[in-house]
């Protein structure tokens, strides 16, 4: 049982911890104060300040380069963020939530600033996060991470690429020592290998920490390979720090079958009646649409199932710092919505592919990192709790899309709130 | 010949305007003055000085928003883009280019505004942009457009199917009717059927104008529902507006078969020379690395085949105003790099799915109109240009990473540049 | 609406001659008799002959050539079909059915011959047949048809590219004319193209009659690029008679947009004491595990969904003289299973690229014709009669499989009649 | 470094094996008398008549079912093969070859026997081999193998997937006990396991001998999971024994990160002489159309890259009495042409899922066992010498397909051959 294994023990681990799950009090979250201040005035002054001085509150932190427009004084702090600097896109920033999250790293409730131009986009979030959350919460677990580079190498033929692979197998140690002194936060954690032809792919898994990691990991297995060509008895004719194989910027079906950044499943049981008031429609219209969605996307050639996921997670990762050209493959995902034997709505989303940080990228710089504080996943130890809200965040907006179609009111809300 | 004939006909247009391709003078762009102001001074207040000065000159525009820390006064002009505002995301920009573009809609020199938190993007791309204008541009055209919604109708039985559709088919002009008035902009072009089952999606094909369009095709096709439901002699049991068959925030086969937003295509020859000094690599080199990646993509089950175009749309489209989640379809595409038979090297990106809008959405807030502004693409008649650009400026990035990877340059890039 | 317009008026036939099935009588067939000859003796001579004396007195024909060993007497009948040829191999060969079918060109009780060596498989077709044929029997429409090929024209640049297409869309009657003339058979349905960079592909589709008919789309195909390479004004630099774009012999998304060989739709609904009492299961059971099933192969990346519907069409296409390699293609396909609102099952299966002929290619040899002939499907005008049989075939072949692995007799069986 | 630790070590044996491998003796295989035998008379019963003379000899075996119309007198031993038999289907039989292999099993002068209707195939496959064995032979490696099924548990919520799993992980021995009860051939291999929302399906990989095995392991997975469900601590809500995750009868991705069946690498370099004489093209204009046609594929929608080995293998697989619908599965394959430094041309197939057996199913028939005895491939022991014969045919028909296309004789070969 050799390849799962790590993962299964992270997944024991996360079970004991889940004790902790249980033990969340379902908090009482129908909060009309908080209800008045969240979903008024959207557009004015007085809005927008009545929301941040609840943040400012709840968090002791002042919130002043989202609110004012202060900018940087020393440009030097964007070193390692930008070239050609001429100034600062400036992306309207609304809060969808409070969203109750039941995870292994995130647990509580979580007002989660999104960065968009799309009107309605907000607040059908914000609807589905209402939703979830009067149902008791999303639970949101990380089940297992990790990073790929995959450089390959080419051989005159096969049977290079045998002896080449012969002498890989023992140098297992030496790459994670190699690993250890190129960063110190990446951790070797496994390597596959890919034979086509004459050539292999080594797919080295790391674990990046806090951070997302890509650059991280590049330079590990750039450290790695040049261990290689430096004492491999035979060399390879071209190689290539990455092939491509590593799933990089590119929607891919290998991540349903391989971790790539943090692997996230959130799932949540909506009541009856909160479908029908809160979502206004039913678990057997919403389970519905989603099956007849989900047959036309199979025709589509889609990877996996989800409805609009890219749009809350492109507004949370604009917020946020990440690396928001990620998108591309963290869209590649799982939801499914059934009625439940005593005709709730069960409704779940498997993210096998989320790439999140929540040191390094953008996360330091000034709205960046207050985006982050308002979630308190600013800095070291938050990136699986990161993870585990953007995953609940994505499916409290699978809720919402979902309900609006099925129940015909998709349009009218887009004709009130989007241009 | 039914089917692409209109595309073929639009095609046919663009020949005829290429003769203006054809008459753009190959400008010297080797400028080093402005090599000095562009790629210099990164993080500092005078190269940022210099550089919006530049632009200030070349448009005779303010540009203060990017500049300075203002923000909007009258926060009534977020309607339409923002619910529960707290606040502006800042997303450091910077600059890529000059690219030299000879599109049919899009001809000249762009500078190319970039928001991102990834350092080496900015630098990557740029060095794309200087190989590609050095070689006399990027050829770039905008061949056909069209963005779908797919609303499905389902009934008893597939004889129910039949019977709707033999109603429906005449039913076209009124469609058409319906779309005209219900949108200033949209125009029905098309609409194809898919028959599964016992369930039917009609797929209509718009026009949008200069709009990315995907409210004003879902309003409208609300709108045609609306008239299907009350007029069509056999009811369905069930109907939604949308199946997720239009593609719509999902990367998807379809796309090759049936344009969705833009297709462009673009393509560049690269002298040897300037592969050599400017990219530090040779034609061979990076059709090698070209062949290896996609044989690799292959296996990762990945739809099309390129290398990190996500990387500089996104950025694109955070400074733009775009629908930045839009990413997620707008990947699906396919780079192609060859050795020519004198020598050079001969690179192209067809991108079926560029979902880009220079009216409505967030291309008039106030930094987002200025990007636009710098590309001379704001507001009504620049789509097709600005979709032109979109796709050149992926192919420069295209060939800046392929010939970092292919001359083993990738990861030092990096370690200087980036976090 | 000009893609489609011809699938629709070939649909609008199909239902007008839908009266003809509302007009089938529902006919008895649970023949106890029948079922004695059927489903007994498998593997001995006395049953053997009990059935091939049903099929004989039924049919009126002696069908010596599978029932004797009598080979092939004059080997040059064998042109065309063989080279090298040492000798026959023999593939035993059982029936399933009688399967009730209500299709527009396949209309009454059909006794389907299946060539295997796999243990259970007649058995478990055999039994999704009577369910089926309980139940009102399948209704089954074969859409619409049209078979590519894909020759794809290289040129010096993208404008290139515009100027050959200029050229070609005044060519489409030439080409007409060039495809009677090379064919009795074959007539250009469409012309669709595909541009890449600095290539283009032209896909021709082709009607072909009875016959699957890929040699006979080749040589029109190749006709028409002998006019073409003749006569248009740009010269490319490169053509290939076929790009591998059409999809022959490979598995592709393309299928759901282009009907590739023949689009079939069958569909039925068993009542709940069919499924109860035949399929030993129960319609929830059925479609719980569907749905099940269903989101696995999301995850798996398979193409369409079905369950094994590979098994039954690749024995129907050997004992049948088709192009088995087709299989490769052919298992494109979406089957869906929903409990209705009185609480039946529904399930339907749809079938775009379902390649068959009913001439030339093995058709006519001594056993494949009689397997033929055992439908009446044997030669001219029967190959959508032909069409609809296999996918209801294959459809009474997925509510087997679905029946048996939901309710836990799928290990049993193969346990009982497998290898 | 666990994943695919047993990989390498099994792939390290195959390169000490292949001392073998590079003993073997580049034999003389021009002779001219058996290409009169082979290659001539295709359709007359003298060139039947020495063509089996020949094997007779060669085998010292009679082959009396291939050439006379012998068929079974004992019905009985079709038991496990056929339900409801009326009598054989006879698949006309042709030869390609010699195909000189140097393999790890599989060496040595290989005659293929070919079942298929479809004229030119045999020829098609015949003239590559000849090309591939005038070269030296193809190199044919079997790298690893594995059978998979699937088992689903679906429970209340995840944290029950959780609890299941923790107790899973340590029955791993019992599974292997279980295994080898239950079949005297099957090995469990290895356990993975994929979790989705409340659902987990363990996938079971297994050796199975030289069967194919799907029984087999379909078998064992039961009493595994009759074992699970009487004893895990948490019960699921539902479970079935396969859930599609496999990729039975399916084409799918995960192919290329499991090996499903057998991973066989197959290569050969052609020197450009031989690639102009025997194969009538060069390695440039077959390395520029496997590009050419590799891009369309992308676009396509295809998994895996290649020409057309299906028609090969199915031919094959009937001869030999495989599971033929397999052929859906095995097509997953990646296929590659490039021109060497020094002018010739590398071709190489990579077949990460090649489903076959020599015990079992359909091998001991009549015919069917004469044709695994053709190439010394039938019973035990002989399991992954065919698979590296199946492999190199199917490489040998790609090299052949390739140079027709690519030099424009594909159409007159079909015209010559083919119905």
């Amino acid at each position: 049982m050799s390849t799962d294994y790590r993962n299964l023990k992270i997944l024991m681990q996360e079970i004991e911890d889940d004790k902790r799950i249980q033990r969340i009090i379902q908090q009482q979250n129908q909060d009309h104060e908080l209800e008045r201040i969240w979903n008024r005035d959207h557009y004015n002054k007085e809005g927008q300040d009545k929301r941040l001085d609840y943040l400012k509150e709840k968090h002791n932190l002042p919130f002043e380069n989202l609110s004012n427009n202060a900018g940087i004084d020393d440009l030097n702090e964007l070193k390692g963020n930008i070239e050609n600097f001429i100034g600062f896109s400036k992306v309207p920033t609304g809060i969808a939530g409070p969203l109750l999250v039941n995870g292994t790293a995130a647990s509580g409730q979580f007002f989660i600033p999104l960065a968009t131009t799309e009107g309605a986009l907000v607040a059908s979030y914000n609807r589905g996060c209402k939703a979830a959350s009067i149902s008791g919460g999303i639970r949101s677990i990380c089940i297992t991470e990790s990073v790929q580079r995959s450089p390959i190498f080419k051989f005159e033929n096969i049977i290079g690429v045998g002896q080449f692979l012969a002498w890989v197998v023992h140098q297992y140690e030496k790459f994670e020592e190699i690993t250890s002194k190129s960063s110190n936060y990446a951790k070797l954690r496994n390597l596959k290998t890919n034979i086509e032809g004459n050539q292999v792919n080594l797919i080295f898994e790391f674990n990046t920490g806090d951070a997302a990691g890509q650059n991280m990991v590049t330079f590990c297995t750039s450290e790695i390979c040049s261990y290689i060509i430096e004492n491999t008895p035979i060399k390879p004719k071209v190689w290539y720090v990455e092939s491509n194989l590593s799933g990089d910027k590119k929607s891919n079906y290998q991540s349903f079958q391989n971790v790539r950044g943090k692997k996230v499943v959130s799932e949540v049981e909506i009541p009856r009646e909160v479908v029908e008031k809160t979502l206004r429609s039913t678990p057997e219209m919403m389970a519905d649409y989603w099956q007849t969605s989900t047959v036309s996307l199979i025709q589509l050639g889609s990877i996996g199932a989800q409805g609009h996921i890219a749009n809350g997670l492109t507004a949370l990762f604009i917020a946020t710092g990440q690396d928001v050209a990620c998108i591309s493959e963290v869209i590649v995902a799982v939801n499914r919505m059934e009625v439940t034997e005593n005709g709730n709505l069960y409704a779940s989303l498997t993210m096998p592919n989320l790439i999140v940080g929540t040191v390094g990228g953008g996360t330091s710089l000034p709205t960046q990192r207050e985006c982050l504080e308002i979630m308190e996943c600013y800095g070291a130890g938050k990136a699986r709790k990161f993870a585990e809200i953007c995953c609940a965040l994505a499916l409290a907006g699978e809720l919402s899309i979902c309900a609006a179609i099925a129940s015909g009111h998709f349009v009218s809300a887009h004709q009130k709130l989007g241009r």
